[in-house]
C-alpha cells in the first residue's frame, strides 16, 4: 500500500535534437509520474530563451489546458515532484530557472543535499538571496558564484562543494546536461531517439517516447549533449574532492539506492542495468528459500507486492491468487474528513475477495513495511473474510533506519522495524508468522553485478556522514 | 484494454435508515466508479424534500467541495454514469428527480428500454413535455400520468408498459424502491448495515459500507423500504403482461448479461450469485480445455485479461508473467490530438517488459474483442519486443451483435467479429493461433446455477423482440 | 445602493434572421447584464435542433470558455437572470429548452406569474412532472397540454389559462416568438438590424448590436417572426378572457411597471417609448418643486441617484457635487464573513468625500427606499465626515406594498415605509429633513403619454386580484 | 476611457500592530484595486515567518477562497500589479519574499527603476542569480549584497545605488518599512488605526480599514515601524549621493507625479496632500478659461472625464449631462476575438443617449488622450446621435513623451500628440474644436503648495538624466 511506503522525491527528463522537444518531454515525465505527483514542470528553449511552465498536480492536469506541448524548439526538460504532507507551494515546483551573469540557467534535481543548511549560510555571507528552500536553488546559487568563466567548469566547481545525493539536468536556451552524483545514488539514463538525446530517471520513458537505452549516466559522470554530440565529463574531477574534503568524501564504492528495485521504479524499467520486475520475482524466491511455509494460497498486497508473490508463489508452488482487489479510482482527492469514515479506511483502497481467503492458509507478500499501520490493517481486513492462517512474507530487510538521500521518509521514531522485534511486530500485525528478507538474500539477485548499493535504510551504514 | 471494451451504463446504489446516509451513498457510488466516469449524482433527503447533487466526473471530483456528504438525513441515493464519445451533457446525469402530482420522485437507472420511442410519442400526444432524452424521464412521466393513485401501483402500471432492460432506485421523501426487471438483465442486490437497508448494483459497494449482502433483487421484483421495513412485490403483476404483451413479453426465463462476469463487475463483488473473480479464472482453465498450446509464458492484458490469464495459467502449468504494465495514471484527461503523438497510442498506457517477452512462446489472455484495433496494437507492441510466437486466447465467444439492454456498443459494422471469420481476425491480428471460449465454455462455470443468462451478443438471440 | 433595492427578474434578447445569430445574442444580453447576474443562457438553432448553453454567473463568464458565440445559425434568443439570496440552481438558469410532441421548444420569461399554484395543481392532475418550480415550466406544459394542434393557437390557450406578468421569448428550429401580457408590466421591443428581427427587454440591447428602434411589442401582442417576416397577433383572443376571467382579468387599461423608469432600466434605455435618463432627471426637478430645500451642495448617492441628483440640482441651482465615490470592483465575489469586517459595510463600496461635505448642508438624493438599513448606514457616514445638515430627497413615493409582477421585494414587514411614517423614517435616518417624491409628482413627466402605470408597491392597488 | 489611458504600476498597503493585520490588508488592497488589477498579493507574519499569498486577477478573486483573511499576526502588507498587454506571469506577482543572511523579507514596490540594467549586471558579476525581471529582485539583490550589517543601514546603502521612481514597503518577521525616493515620484501616506500604524499609496485605503490620515511619507523618508513606534529617517544619507552621483543625482526639488491628479487616484483620495476630486473639478474650471465655447451641453467621457466636465460646466454655466452611459459589467474576461465583433468596440463600454446629444452643441470633456484611437471612436458615436457641434476640451497638456517612472506608456510614437499639431489631432478627432489645458493651467490648482510635480511627459524636462 503506498502511502505507507517511501516517497521518492522526483523524476527528470530531458532530451536535446528533437523537432517535437516539448512533446515528448510531456510525454516522458507522464511515464515517470509515480515518482512524483505534486507537481509536475517543462522548460522550454526556442535557441534564445527559456520558457518555464509548471504547476500543481499531475502532468495530464497541469498541462492539460496550456499550448506547451505545441511549443516548438529541439531542447526541452522536465520534472515530476512527490506529494508531502506539509508545504506544498507552487514555488517549489521544478525546474527552476534563472537568470545569472552567464545566461538563462534551467535546473531539475532527484536527491537530497545533506550539507544544505552549511552551503546556504556560505551564500548569504557573500549576499545570495534565496526564494525556495530547495536544494535545487543552492546549486545554481553555487554555480553562479563559482570563479571559473565556463559555465561546464563552474559546475563542476559548484558540484565540489555538494554533499548527497544528486541526479541532475541542467539546460541553456542550447545545451543539454546530464549529472549522476558520485555515488550514483539516484538513476539517470541515456536514451537515443533518432538524432536526438534522451536522459530519463527511468527507461520507461524512454520506452514512452521510442527512444533505445544506451547506457546509464555513470555514477560521477557529467554528460554534455549540444550540437557537437554528447561528450562525457568527470563531473567532480578527483583533485577537487582532495581539498574539499580531507580525503573523505570521494566514495570509494557506488552507492545505489537499492529501493529503486524493491519498491520505487516502474516494473517494466531497467535500472542500474536490470529490469526491476525480473529482480522484484527473484525476491519473492529468494523469500520463499528463507522462510518457507505450508499455505493454501500466496495473495499479494497489490500493487507493490505483486511481482514479489509471484516469484513467490512459483517457488514455492502455492497457488497464486488475487485476494484483494485494487479500486483504480482512488486518487490524490479522496478527502474524507470525518473520524467514523477514515475508519473505513483500507476499504476505500482494498476490498477482499472472501471466496479466496475463507478458511485458507494464506501467504500475504508486499514489498516493505514502513510504519505499519496501514498493513495491519489489511491484515485484519483479511482475517475478518475468514483466513485460517495468515503468513506474512517482506519482500526486503526491516526498515530501521531514516534516509537522507531523497526519499521522503519518516523519523526513525515512526518506523516499526527501529523500535520492535521481528516478533513484536508479527504480533502487532496479528499474523501466524512473519517473514521478512535478509540483506544477504536482498543482494543475491544483483551481487553478479559486482556494484555497490547504499543499505542504509536497512543496516545504518551512511555512504556520506553528514546529515542534514 | 477498456477503450475497446464495452461500457455498461451505470452503477446504482441507495441506503434506508442510516444517520449518515448521504455519506455511506458517496462511498457506494465510490465503490461503483467502475461502472460509470462520465457524471455522479446523490439525492438526500431530509424527511420532507428531495435535494439534487450532480456533476460532470468522477465521485471524488464533483463531491469534492461539495457539503453532500455532511448532508442529514436517513434515506439516500446515488448514481454514476458512464462516459460515451458524443454529447456528454450535465442534463443527462442522474438520478434525476422531478415534482409531480404524487410529490417529490427521484429515479435512477441502469439499463436501457427498446421501445422508448413509442412510448415517448405516446405520452407527448397526451400533453408530455420532455427535458432530456434519458429513458429514465420516460419511466417517471409513466409513473405521473398513470391512472393509479397508489405510488406503488402508479409504478407497476408503468412498468407493465416499459419493455426491455432496467435495475431502478426510486425514492421520496419517506421510501427507498429497488426494482429488477422481469429479465433480470442488470443486476442489483440487498444488504444490511445495522438496521439500515442498502441496495446496490454490486456486492463491491456493500462492503465498502461495511454492509452484508442478503441476497439479490429478484428478476421481477419490486422492494418497498419504508419504516415497516423491506417488503416485496411483483414489479408488474402477471395480469398485467397478457393485456399489453400480447402473451409474448412475460419471460419464459431470465436473461441475466453474461458480460458482467467477463467484463464490467469489479472481481471481488458477487454477481447473480457468484463471485466475478472466481468465474472469470474458471473461463481461464476452460479456455486451455478448448485451445490448448505449447508455450513459455502465460500473460494477461491488464487489468481485463488478468483473472482469465492465472486460470489459464494455472490449468496449462505455463508460466504466468506480468508481460505488459499498465501506468496506472492515464485517466480521461490523457488528451493529445496531434497525429504523430497519437501514434504513441496503446504505448501511453501499457508498456511491454522486454525481459518477459524475448525470444518466448507467449500466450496472451485477454477477456473479448469488440472492434480489434486497440487489440492489434498490443499485438504489434509485443512483437517488437522480440516473443517468437504469439497465442491469443480470449476467455468469451466472438461478440457479433449489438447490445440494446444497456451496454454502450457499437453497431454490428464495427464489431470485428460480426464481418470476420476466426482466420481473418487472427490474420489482422498478425498472431500465431488465436482462440475463442466458446458459448458452451462459457456457460460451464455458471451452469449449475440453472440460470438463464442473455447470450445476444453472441448468438443474437435477443430475450425482447422489439429494439429501439 | 443596490443591495437594498428591488431586484429585476431578466433579461431577454432574441435575434431571427442574421447569420451571427449566437454572437449578436451573446452580445444582447451582455448590455443587459444589469437586469440579472445570476445566471445566463443562449439557445441556438441550427434550423433543426435547438442546443442550449447556459451557467452561473455573469455573461462573459459563462460564455468565456465556450465556443457558444462562434455557432453557426440564423436564430438564437439569450436570457439574464437575477441573484437572489436563497437556492440558486443551474436547474432555474433560463432559457428552458423542452420536447414535446410538437418538438423543441425553447422559453425565456421576464415576469412572474401570480396563479402558478393553482396550474400546476391543474396539471399535475393530468399527469404533468416538474423539474424545477420556475413558471416559465407551467407556460410550457401548458402549452403542451392545449388542445390547439398549431403551435400559435396552442400559446394563445396557455396565456389565455395565466395570470400576472410575462414578457416571452419562444423559440423554435424555425421561429422566433414574442409575446407581451395584457397589462404589459415589463418592456419588451422590437428593432431591426438589416434584414433580421430583433427583440429585448430594453433598446440598449438594441445598441449593442447595431439594430435599429422599431417599436415596442404591445401589451397582448404576440409577434411571430419567421421566413414570412414579422406578423403580429393578439396574445390571448378576447373571447378567452370572458370565459376565463369571469370579466374581471381582461385589462380596461395597461399597468406598466414604473419602476423601470425609477431604478430598473439602463439611463441609455427608451423604455415604454421614452428615454430613462430624461426621466429620471424630470423626478429630481418636481422633487424640489415638492420639497424645496436651502442647502450647499445636491450629491447622489451612486449610482442609483445619479440623474436624479443632477435634475435636482438643477432646478433648485444649487451646485451638484460628487460626494461618495463607489469602488467599481466591488463585485459579486465580496465575501467577508466576519462580523468585526461586515461592520465596515457600506465603506466597502462607496467612501465619502470630506472636502465636499465638510461643514456644509447636503441635499443628498437617491432613486427609493426600501428596507432603508443601508441608506442609513451612508446617512451616518455623510455625518461622520462633518456634514453640517443632511437633507434625503427621494425620487419616488415610498414603498409600502410588495410586487407580484416580476420584481424581487422583501415582504411588506421589510419595507421601512410599510410600518413607519415619514418622520419615523427621517428620524431613524437621522437626517435634518426628508422628502419623497407624490405620485402625482411621479406620474407628471409620464402623463402626456396618457399610459396606465402599475402603481401597487406606491399604493396597493393591484391590477390582478390574485396574489400567489 | 481606460484603455487609452496610462496604466500606473500598483498599490501598496502595509499594516503594523493590528489583531487583524492579513484582514485589513485585504480591505486595503482591495481600495487600492484601481491602481491595479492583473495580480494581487498578501505578505503576513506571525512574529517569526513571513507567508506569501499571492494570484492572477482581482484581490476578491485571489482572496476568496483563500484563508489568508482569517491568519493571525500583527503584521502584514499587500500589493496589487497593473495588467499590461505582454508577459503576465505569477512570477511577477508582488510583494516579494526572500531569505537572505539577514532572515526573511518582503518587498513591495510602486515605481520603476531607471538603471536596472547597470545594476543586474554588477549584481551579476558578483554571482547573483535572478528569477524574475523584476526591479524589485534588484533592490533586495543589493540590500543583501551590501556590507553594512544593520537591516536599516543596508537598505539605504542599496537605495544610495538605485535611481529612478520607487514607494517601497518591505517586511521582516517583525517590522514594517516604507520608503519614497528623495524625488517623491510615486506617492505613499501614513495613517493610524487605534494603536496600529498604516503606510498605503492612496488615502482611500485609509478611509476603508478607518485608519485617519497622518502625513505623507516625505520624499527621500524612511519611516520603520516596529514595537518602539514609528521612526523617521533619512532613506539614503546625503553624504551617500555625493560619492554616487556625481553631484548630480541629489534633487534639488521634488518631482511628484502630476498625472495622479489627472488621472490615475480615486476621486476620494487626498495625493500629496490635496483631494483629487476638487483638483479635477478645478482643472475642468481652469479649462474654460483657456478655452471658453458656446454650446449647450457639457458632457464627460466616463468615468475619467467626470469631474473635470462637472466643473467645466459649473464654470461655463452651461448644463452638464450625461450623454454616454457606461455598461458596468465590462471587466477584463470581455473578449471577443472576431474582427466583426470587435468593431463594436468601445459600444461595448459606453452607449451615447441620443435624446441628450441629438442637435445639440455638445462640449465632450475627458481628462488626456493617450493615442487617440479610442478617443476617435467614441467622437464618431457623439457625431452618429446626431451632435450639431463636438468640442472636444481636455483637462491635461498633450502627452508628448513617454513615462519612464512607473507609468506604463506607449513609446513616444504612439502619442498622438507626439507626432501631430493640435489641428492635426482635431481633423483626426472630426471635431469642430479641440482645447487642451496649457502646463501653466494644469499647474495653477496646485501652485499653492509650492511642490514642484514631474512634467515630463508632457514637457520632456526628465528630472532623472538615465532612462532605462
Amino acid at each position: 500500500m503506498e502511502e505507507d511506503k517511501f516517497k521518492d522525491e522526483c523524476g527528470i527528463f530531458g532530451i536535446y535534437g528533437h523537432p517535437k522537444a516539448a512533446r515528448m518531454t510531456y510525454l516522458g515525465i507522464f511515464a515517470l509520474q509515480h515518482r512524483g505527483q505534486e507537481s509536475a514542470g517543462i522548460v522550454t528553449s526556442d535557441g534564445n530563451t527559456l520558457i518555464r511552465h509548471r504547476g500543481m498536480g499531475l502532468v495530464t492536469d497541469v498541462f492539460d489546458n496550456q499550448r506547451v506541448r505545441e511549443i516548438e524548439g529541439k531542447i526541452a526538460m522536465g520534472h515530476v515532484r512527490y506529494s508531502t504532507t506539509g508545504g506544498t507551494h507552487i514555488e517549489n515546483a521544478q525546474p527552476l530557472t534563472i537568470i545569472s551573469g552567464r545566461g538563462q540557467l534551467a535546473i531539475g534535481h532527484n536527491g537530497n543535499l545533506v550539507n544544505t543548511k552549511y552551503l546556504r549560510n556560505k551564500l548569504e555571507k557573500e549576499g545570495a538571496i534565496f526564494q525556495t528552500t530547495s536544494d535545487s536553488e543552492v546549486i545554481v546559487q553555487l554555480i553562479s558564484h563559482s570563479k571559473m568563466s565556463d559555465l561546464h567548469e563552474a559546475i563542476s566547481d559548484a558540484l565540489s562543494n555538494v554533499k548527497g545525493a544528486y541526479s541532475l539536468l541542467l539546460m541553456t536556451p542550447n545545451e543539454l546536461i546530464g549529472v549522476r552524483d558520485p555515488f550514483g545514488f539516484r538513476p539517470l539514463c541515456i536514451g537515443r531517439l533518432e538524432r536526438a538525446y534522451v536522459l530519463a530517471s527511468e527507461t520507461c520513458a524512454l520506452d514512452m517516447v521510442g527512444a533505445k537505452y544506451i547506457r546509464d549516466v555513470e555514477p560521477g559522470e557529467m554528460v554534455i549533449i549540444n550540437r557537437k554530440g554528447l561528450k562525457s565529463y568527470e563531473a567532480v574531477p578527483s583533485y577537487q574532492y582532495d581539498l574539499f574534503t580531507e580525503g573523505k568524501y570521494m566514495p570509494e564504492k557506488e552507492a545505489q539506492c537499492i529501493f529503486e528495485y524493491i519498491y520505487f521504479a516502474r516494473p517494466d524499467s531497467k535500472i542500474f542495468g536490470e529490469n526491476v520486475y525480473k529482480i522484484r520475482k527473484e525476491l519473492g524466491r529468494q523469500l520463499v528459500r528463507e522462510h518457507p511455509v505450508d499455505a493454501d494460497v500466496v495473495i499479494p498486497i497489490p500493487d507493490s507486492g505483486v511481482s514479489a508473490a509471484m516469484g513467490f508463489a512459483e517457488e514455492s508452488k502455492i497457488h497464486y491468487e488475487l485476494g484483494l482487489i485494487r479500486n483504480h479510482y482512488v486518487g490524490r482527492t479522496f478527502i474524507d474528513p470525518e473520524q467514523s469514515i477514515r475508519e473505513v479506511g483500507v476499504q476505500i483502497k482494498l476490498n477482499p475477495v472472501r471466496e479466496v481467503i475463507e478458511n485458507k492458509k494464506v501467504v500475504v507478500v508486499d514489498d516493505s513495511i514502513v510504519r505499519g499501520t496501514t498493513c495491519q490493517k489489511i491484515m485484519k481486513m483479511i482475517r475478518n473474510v475468514g483466513a485460517k492462517e495468515i503468513h506474512l512474507r517482506i519482500s526486503s530487510p526491516p526498515i530501521r533506519f531514516s534516509c537522507f538521500y531523497g526519499i521522503d521518509t519518516p523519523s526513525s521514531k515512526e518506523l516499526i522495524a527501529s523500535n520492535n522485534s521481528i516478533e513484536e511486530i508479527r504480533n502487532f500485525m496479528e499474523v501466524d508468522t512473519l517473514g521478512y528478507l535478509s540483506i544477504d538474500g536482498l543482494l543475491k539477485p544483483v551481487e553478479k553485478h559486482n556494484k555497490a548499493f547504499c543499505l542504509a535504510c536497512f543496516n545504518g551504514n551512511y555512504p556520506i556522514k553528514e546529515r542534514r
